[in-house]
């Protein structure tokens, strides 16, 4: 990458834990590739501080902004002094944009980076039955990606049931047509098996969904990245379904990511 | 550099303005050629959100510390939990570490920094008299550092006339021994001549000093590094005295600024 000096601009991911984070390294080569001066790094905030981090992050002049991912893409949206349309409806925002003066915007790119990559392998979820385990951040953003993506059916699972009944609620008010119901750990009867959790993550974790319910035929995706293969996504493969990776919901992100953080390639700014 | 991931230590420097800091450049090299996993990025806060930007910094747990330079190295006096002896009795710090659980530690290095750059260019102060433009944070460490390194005598000249005399009064504290008063913009009559103000970084900065009164014999050393010939050393070559970049005074620095910060070469950590 390139050198970083005093009037690079500056970018980070908000995480906890950090460690598995890849967006450094992607968006890093991506800003090389358009020849931007900028540089992202990781910054560990836990969700005990992460309301002075942002505040702090807003007085850094030469800060574009900062990508957000687990635990804080609910949380960050009340810390933004604006947010899109979407991230509203969704609750929640994995990108905020440091405007000029201060003021932070943020966005969700989750649903449409998810469904970016799904495209990407080859796999259109228009007209397939879809079960979605998890209600938070990433969840809602999946949730109403797919919806609009124009999946036949959407079930999603939650532990807290109350979260996936509201989830279900806010899709019928985008979509009034749209078939969602609110299910169980068993994603048996599915073409898309969506883990949008960050179950697997920590190698003590739970699985997300009864495995013992999957069968070939099913499509069974993470959108972790680190472990590459989760325990959800090596039972899957043991149980004949297609698996398909974490990594494709973040390369299709990035490109989105810089854009909304104001990152124009060279062809671009001339 | 080494790719950023998410276990990649960060480290900032913290100035305004920001554009010519040369940290990043000389401290990213010094962590490469020690093989440490960690980045430094320029912080560019104003004096108005400082407080908050260091407040900020406090929550991120993956941060080592922050180099501070123009102009907070006496307001983070205040912002740290605790400074070293050397920063309390100069009343201001150029590196602050972060303890693992958020505490903060200030140091000053600028003054050791200074005269480890002056006797790496082969000039001792030992029983040469000084004059020292500005008291202000850096001013009152390099101050120090030359009492320390035997000078003479020693004259400060600052446009607040107070200033330089509560400086006095803090180095008669330190060695009552020492030969210190507080002079006029005129230098003549000194062996060493600095400029420890932060004019010349701007364009359209005054002279620290009236260069008229400047001879051939005198040494003119500068902290600035960018611009690298400053209006000052300009005018001091012209009029034939030898001159002495801001450079060394960093290049001595970094290595202690990375030790203050706890990171260790390979060989000190095996």
């Amino acid at each position: 990458m390139k050198i970083i000096t005093g009037v690079t601009r500056v970018y980070g991911i908000l995480a906890d834990p950090i460690h598995h984070v890849q967006t450094p390294q992607r968006m890093n080569e991506h800003f090389a590739a358009l020849d931007h001066d900028g540089v992202l790094v990781p910054l560990h905030a836990g969700a005990d501080t992460l309301a002075r981090v942002v505040e702090g992050l807003r007085g850094l002049r030469n800060l574009g902004g900062v990508i957000v991912t687990v635990p804080h893409k609910t949380a960050i949206v009340e810390l933004c002094d604006e947010v899109t349309d979407s991230a509203r409806l969704i609750g929640a925002a994995n990108v905020v944009r440091r405007e000029a003066d201060g003021r932070l915007v943020g966005h969700m790119l989750d649903g449409e980076g998810f469904v970016g990559g799904l495209r990407d392998a080859g796999v259109d979820p228009r007209g397939r039955s879809a079960y979605l385990a998890g209600a938070g951040g990433a969840a809602n953003a999946i949730a109403f990606a797919l919806v609009q993506a124009g999946v036949s059916r959407l079930t999603i699972a939650n532990r807290t049931r109350a979260k996936a009944e509201d989830l279900k609620q806010r899709l019928a008010r985008l979509d009034p047509a749209a078939v969602v119901s609110v299910g169980t750990p068993d994603p048996s009867g599915h073409d898309l098996v969506v883990n949008a959790t960050s179950l697997g993550l920590r190698e003590d974790d739970p699985l997300p969904l009864d495995t013992t319910r999957l069968a070939p035929g099913q499509r069974v995706c993470e959108i972790i990245m680190q472990p590459r293969v989760t325990a959800l996504l090596q039972a899957a493969a043991q149980r004949g379904c297609a698996i398909h990776h974490g990594a494709p919901m973040l390369a299709a992100q990035i490109a989105l990511m810089a854009r909304f953080l104001g990152v124009r390639g060279p062809t671009a700014v001339a």
